[in-house]
């Protein structure tokens, strides 16, 4: 066949690719069993990923083609269908093969705020309230919408709008939207799916304002899917991705609905119109930290992990000028500043990998207390949960560019995979609390804590290196010294202390000389910020080499992630040099010294980067990349693709209504 | 009318947005004649922008629901309306209201390409092929583009594949694209519109290859539009945006050309076959050089400029949180996170707008030099050129993302218009010169003006100050010092020399320890990027300074616009605090003095914020946002495109085909 009839691509590895796995100098399935906690695991996911593309109704394929209307049509089909598959195959709601058939479909599904629709039910409603809801929503009868988030209003929940008014004389709830602003706005699944909405609002009973509470409202009319009377929905429109998902908008104009649909595990309105609030709902508080520990392994690090495996393997079949004089041009991943771009990223997947794991056993443990109502370490969880979310969600997304910048041009392509994978994830800079927002919380925190040592009180374990500071300064002589964690490990705990007591001297300056704490507060916010970071940053260092000290695994793969690691640490102290040096634990020599390290591991490890991106273990049809796949026929791949395009096969109107006229007048000359 | 029946935007001024503007402490319209270039230059833009804007052809108008097929076809007409109207007004192809135009129809428009391949042909043809082909294409009687970029080819044009074949029995060119890498890709109007294709090919002749030459290579039927024999022609397919372009591929299959449609005012084939050069073609270098100048004025600040006036309105209108406890929510610009997002992107505006203006008039007078045969500084040129396309790019693009990112949920929808502004700007990261390739030709520069300073000769203006190192540290002793423009410019001359002075030692005892040139020149590259950056940076501030010391305006702008240029300086310093620390120029005490200084700029700014982006004078036509327009009424804007969504209006086939049995099976528990 002529290589310009591409019909679909060769079977064999591009060599280029190819002679970067000849000699692997670890075996990467012992790596993948690694990330993914054990063989067996490994297993259990590679089934279940190969059960969902084996099935042709869940294809991805020409997904770059598709419409919002086609997408969001192909979501619905996914989930119904996945829904009778999981009955046939014995599959749990909310198990690890929902959980690994949700990441083989890249998203495309609808039906997630139903889900949270489910959950918030089953946290917030009575026994009789469950038994009730639950199975109607179990079985597709109702489709439920969580509808908090306001077109005026987001964090801040005290200022939402919405007004739930107690009637006595009918036992009803009036759910209001009063002013534009307290339109509800975002909810997903809202715009044309759902029948149902858990609508969050404030509680008016006898004259008084209770704060915001959980409503069930129907919305839409189960027998033909219009909006009920007094009800105003739709889908808010194109946004920079998830064209699958219809986030919708909610007008409630005086809905009526009875007493029983006020979710009443935590607080109730009696028939007079009294309010009773029983037991503690601090479990929701909690709810929500779940939502951000699942999010930064399940979709943050694995989407930085999907940029890396198309940049890294692209950049080593991608050839271009001449490094050495005369010779073939050279892979992309041999210059330095590739390398610069691509190798550090690869070490914060796995940095924050394991830093996501740590966080899920500290969340489990935690978990294991509220049960037994210890509610001791709930601050410190929700303090480390904020920073990473903030700290995850911002690397990541920023790293996912980088990775397409990385591949020129044609990382500008959809068929990259890349775009699509950034303009999803930078949401989540944004979503489950917005990072700045997160930070300072972090930061208010540790600043609590600062002043908790500086009276002598115990600190829990995560801060607890603020009890004293480190006395002397860098013990690092020799490049060579940098690549002693406790080295590395020192420097950012000295970053982070100074980071932290500066932000707490100027935030008591402040106050000495006369301003408001919340003025000062705010005048100190950009080093709050960055003290979190700072902060944050050193427990996931931290966390690395922990990870690695207790990690049985062959001395090979110990080898390999140990300078992945050393990479980490040293790639962060070479981009914030500043607040290392700014306080003088280190000096500019020996920022010098751990330039010449890092500079030195680039090189070491860009021969294992592709097996290192290997490791993740993604399917192609995963990737949905023409420049990641695993045979690395990336050329093949883009024709390909730019000839199944339907847009190619459509005449467009465009020749005769405007270009013929020209066209055609005169052509003499030719 | 019932504030949920929203069918215009109010006509008042949200009061927040309103207050202000209502004690402005300076002239607005005065900075924005300012920023034309004068009160005559803003007039003619205005009647430019409003003639285009009053045109209903040109209406942008529900952009964000259009498909990538509706975008082009409107690109289309937008072009031959535009044309036909210049000609009815007298516009000038290529003059001042040719630009005006463009810009306010934000891009939706086609035949960019078309017009390089003028350019071209101007530049590269004889006399007679001009006089052939220029009126043709001028006509639009034949469509244009410019096919250099390959498949697997990108800025290493030695490395292009694509061969011109001199066949002296029959005086022709034989076309080919010999591999699948050699298929030409990317051009832009080549997917669905060009009939012609200015094609860059290795010449060969006798069996010698004379490297890279231009050729008109007819490619589409003019009668019907269909590719000729021998061409593969398509659109490439989606991108991350300019859906209204139809980037083409396109493969030449033994096509043969009559000798003569080989550009030749450089060079030529003679009919026995023997090539000819003559004269210099450093003249085509040059073009490059004026497309990255224009470039970074008119789509890379005005990117940014977008940006920054929408969140920075939006910030002002959208309130959020108690700041001061138990008073009305704050409006987010009065958190200092939310203006150190903000401000200093603002400042980078002015900054990148000034030093654009001076490359321009730099480009200017090298031009006149070049004219004169007299191509001295060139080089400098290029390197600060490339330099700054590099350093602006990258730059704009990620603020342009911090905007959308500080205006919270709101900046993910497109209606915030700020992500088609992020997903074009990124592009120009890639384009004319992929920056990291940029940077390391700037260093190159650079590193040989070091080298020369080294042995006493004498250095181009943009890098004299690398004759001498600055003797001793710098001079600040409290914050106010930093307000001192000498101070700042000081710091910022240390800490590019050091930065250049440190590669440069680095390739030297990388050389003297036995290393290739070519290896020692990889293993400096993350320094020689840095390097490089940090002369362009410190280029930058020494220009706003200077800029603002030879302006004539009255003192309030004057205060203004000194403040924005502290804020630049002061800004880069508290980011790249590292490279100022580490050779020793800085203390730490100091940077801990230029961020109060820093800090308190942000505060002062502040209340100029909105005055500082009015002063950009878009119209909300031209911005095309929800958040951003000038009265603020964000939120009415949002609900009524929402509703305008024709998605909304479309019944889904979802319903009756997924949802229908399950939400009618088993009703009567409701």
């Amino acid at each position: 066949m002529a290589w310009w009839k591409v019909s679909s691509a060769g079977k064999d590895v591009n060599p280029d690719l190819a002679s970067e796995r000849t000699f692997p100098s670890f075996n990467v399935e012992t790596l993948t069993n690694i990330l993914d906690g054990g063989v067996e695991e490994t297993r259990h996911r590679r089934s279940v990923v190969s059960t969902i593309q084996k099935d042709p109704v869940f294809s991805l394929e020409n997904l770059y083609f598709k419409t919002r209307a086609e997408r969001y049509e192909g979501a619905v089909r996914n989930i119904f269908h996945l829904k009778r598959k999981m009955k046939e195959l014995g599959w749990e709601d909310n198990g690890k093969e929902m959980e690994y058939a949700y990441r083989a479909l890249s998203g495309e599904h609808a039906l997630n705020i139903h889900n949270v629709f489910l959950r918030s039910l089953t946290a917030l409603g009575t026994d009789e309230q469950i038994a009730k809801w639950l199975p109607l929503a179990n079985n597709y009868q109702i489709l439920g919408t969580y509808a908090q988030t306001e077109l005026g209003h987001g964090t801040y929940l005290r200022g939402l709008e919405t007004t739930a008014t107690f009637d006595p004389a009918t036992q009803e709830f009036i759910i209001d939207t009063p002013k534009i602003t307290a339109t509800k706005w975002w909810p997903g699944d809202l715009g044309k799916t759902s029948t149902h909405a858990l609508v969050l609002a404030q509680l008016h009973s006898k004259g008084k304002n209770y704060g915001m509470h959980p409503f069930i409202v129907p919305i839409r009319c189960l027998k033909d899917h219009s909006p009920l009377p007094g009800i105003t929905v739709g889908d808010i429109g194109p946004k920079m991705s998830f064209e699958q998902i219809d986030n919708g908008y909610l007008m409630m104009r005086n809905i009526r609905i009875p007493k029983e649909n006020m979710l009443s595990r935590f607080s109730e309105v009696l028939p007079d119109g009294s309010y009773v609030k029983r037991g503690s709902d601090k479990i929701n508080y909690f709810t929500m930290i779940a939502v951000r520990v699942s999010m930064i392994r399940g979709e943050v690090v694995e989407a930085l992990m999907k940029a890396c495996t198309i940049a890294v393997r692209y950049s080593a079949v991608r050839r271009q000028s001449e490094l050495k004089p005369g010779a073939q041009e050279a892979k992309i991943l041999d210059y330095q500043t590739q390398q610069q771009k691509l190798l550090p990223l690869l070490a914060t997947c796995y940095s924050i990998h394991f830093m996501a794991k740590y966080l899920n056993d500290f969340y489990n443990k935690v978990f294991k207390e509220i049960r037994k109502e210890d509610f001791n370490s709930l601050a410190e969880l929700h303090a480390v949960v904020s920073g990473l979310k903030a700290f995850a969600t911002e690397i990541c997304s920023n790293g996912v560019e980088v990775c397409r910048k990385a591949c020129g041009g044609h990382g500008y392509s959809l068929y990259s995979g890349i775009p699509s994978i950034y303009t999803k994830v930078v949401a989540s800079c944004t979503y489950e609390g917005e990072n700045t927002v997160l930070h300072l919380q972090a930061a208010r925190f540790l600043i609590k804590c600062f002043g908790a040592a500086q009276s002598g009180k115990p600190l829990p374990g995560t801060t607890s290196y603020l009890s004293t500071r480190l006395s002397g300064g860098c013990q690092a002589n020799t490049h060579l010294d940098f690549l002693n964690p406790d080295v590395y490990i020192k420097a950012y705990e000295s970053r982070a202390y100074s980071s932290i007591a500066a932000a707490a001297s100027k935030l008591h300056r402040l106050v000495q000389s006369g301003a408001e704490q919340y003025e000062a507060w705010n005048s100190t916010s950009v080093e709050l910020v960055k003290a979190s970071i700072a902060h944050i940053h050193y427990i996931i260092v931290k966390t690395f080499v922990s990870t690695l000290s207790s990690l049985s695994a062959p001395p090979e793969i110990k080898t390999v992630l140990q300078r992945l690691c050393d990479l980490y640490a040293l790639h962060g102290i070479f981009t914030s040099a500043g607040d290392f040096l700014q306080h003088g634990y280190m000096t500019g020599k020996q920022l010098d010294l751990a330039t010449t390290a890092y500079l030195v591991l680039l090189a070491e490890l860009r021969k294992d980067a592709v097996l290192l991106v290997d490791a993740f273990d993604f399917t192609d049809q995963q990737l949905i990349s023409a420049l990641g796949t695993y045979d690395g026929n990336v050329y093949h791949n883009l024709l390909e693709w730019a000839q199944r395009n339907p847009d190619n096969k459509k005449v467009s109107p465009v020749f005769e209504k405007y270009l013929k006229p020209y066209l055609q007048s005169n052509q003499s000359k030719l």
